[in-house]
């Protein structure tokens, strides 16, 4: 018998959830729809039942654990509260419906948070005290490591870093404040910056010819990288505007490394550079060189998962 | 015989120095002049000196530890490295120098994160294990705790929230940067501030009477509770751009509280309304009504020889 987790993300739209071995090795993976059923408790419910099927056919296992990364996923209270793009409203108890149908421990964070403890776990952290996760989505997520642990905070919401002020009185942002460093710098952000350039300049660009609603930060990243001019100057603000604000970070905690993940850190150098520049250009002098911005060292087809068995084994010790 | 450590508290003109027990009392406390000997090596020859007749004298106390603040004092190292403020340039190995004197350990980290400490063990912050410390003194210093520990980062430097940055391209700072929250929230920013304000308006004020290099924080404070309103405009303006960027230091590490300290925090409310005011009307909302600002638990007369001492009886255990 070898001992495994159960890594589960839950995201708006999709559940992926995997079985993961104590070297972050994954013995199987799989998703489901989110919304398939209305509420939370049912959610669970039938959720565990496919899970329960697939442990089964797995005996030469022993669960010891479930690891859940959920949006607004609180570590403390084992609860999801208010996620905005979430079907469940309010606060959902989650950790005590998934203790319903499974009798090890489970442990709760937000997805942000799950990639820090995958990176630290078995990704490029390891061995690393102090670093910083940035999770590159629709949104711009953090999880924060310092002596060699993840802050939560008193409250459990600590690492917001996306809704730090790189702008005041910059652009809206979806939590009703303005300036917000998501607003610039994730999927959505970076289509805000397209636009406004498009807006500004007369410069020819293949993106010209895409609504708002149709462009993706896929498409940004394949214009950059045929030499769009737009593009390539949106991801330029973007890094820029991004390195800036993590000098404020690297204020706080000094990190070794910053890691970027998610989407838009697929344009890998197209965001990593500018990001470099910007930051280095705008440390305190006794950070300067120091700082690594790195990609995710977290394989992309898993990572959620990773991330979400990490935190189970992180906890189990 | 009872334990006790010593304190001891570098500063550019003067070092303070104390005989601290376990429960904080102060069982002796002295200063010397910093600047009294050339070599930061003879400084602590000779002050190792005074400082051992001093402990000859209290023969019921046996010295288990020695805690030091100093203007970039580096926890890792044990040493000062390129303090701006102090005459010994270049990097000084303090704690091995003390060593040489005194068979007991020595400990080292700066003086903002030795009052958060200081907060922590004897202050306001007893129980606490996510808290920010900001002390206002000449500029703006600040030491996180979080998961009950003080955040130093990978280098030994973290925690400069005075280093952030309130309004890119805004005021000079000394670091050779614009717009660090110092050059507007410390005795010199609210100097500088007062000078704005005269400028700015024909507002008739006690103000208009005093040089630059002779204004200091004291007289602010003192004009602005006699109703003065350049003064009390003066006051506002700092609170508000405090409140602004701790709502980004909220952000990143969710404290339950947030203590003022120094020089600016005698001012009491003029400072700490117009602070809280302003940072909850910038948090994210699920950080609202849920962070306290306080003023430092610590008695200003001896805070920062009872950080240091701290320090000690903290790694002591």
């Amino acid at each position: 018998m070898s001992e495994a987790v159960v890594g589960i993300d839950i995201g708006g739209t999709f559940t992926k959830y995997g079985i993961i071995d104590k070297k972050g090795n994954c013995l199987f993976e799989h998703s489901i729809s989110t919304t398939f059923c209305d509420g939370a408790e049912e959610f669970v419910h039938e959720f565990s039942t496919v899970l329960q099927a697939e442990l089964n056919k797995h005996k030469a296992i022993t669960l010891v654990g479930i690891g859940i990364g959920a949006p607004n996923g609180n570590y403390y209270n084992g609860t999801i509260e208010f996620a905005p793009n979430l079907k469940w409203k309010g606060i959902i108890p989650l950790v005590d419906l998934f203790k319903k149908h499974f009798n090890v421990p489970v442990y709760l964070t937000n997805d942000a948070n799950a990639a820090a403890i995958g990176e630290m776990i078995f990704g490029g952290a390891k061995g690393m005290n102090d670093f910083i996760e940035i999770t590159l989505g629709t949104g711009l997520g953090s999880g924060i490591v310092s002596n060699g642990k993840l802050i939560y905070g008193h409250d459990g919401f600590a690492g917001e870093i996306g809704h730090t002020i790189v702008r005041y009185n910059g652009r809206q942002c979806g939590c009703g404040r303005r300036g917000c460093l998501e607003t610039y710098v994730s999927a959505t952000g970076i289509k805000r910056s397209v636009y406004k350039l498009l807006a500004d300049s007369l410069e020819p660009s293949e993106l010209r010819g895409v609504s708002f609603n149709d462009l993706s930060a896929d498409m940004i990243t394949k214009a950059a990288k045929e030499g769009d001019k737009i593009a390539l100057e949106a991801f330029e603000y973007t890094g820029s505007l991004l390195g800036q604000k993590l000098a404020d970070s690297v204020a706080h905690t000094s990190p070794e490394a910053i890691f970027l993940f998610g989407g838009l850190a697929k344009a890998e150098n197209l965001i990593l550079e500018p990001t470099r520049r910007h930051l280095e250009a705008n440390l305190l002098s006794i950070y300067k060189n120091k700082v690594k911005v790195l990609l995710s060292g977290l394989k992309e087809v898993n990572a959620a998962v990773l991330g979400a068995a990490a935190l189970a084994w992180k906890e189990i010790g």
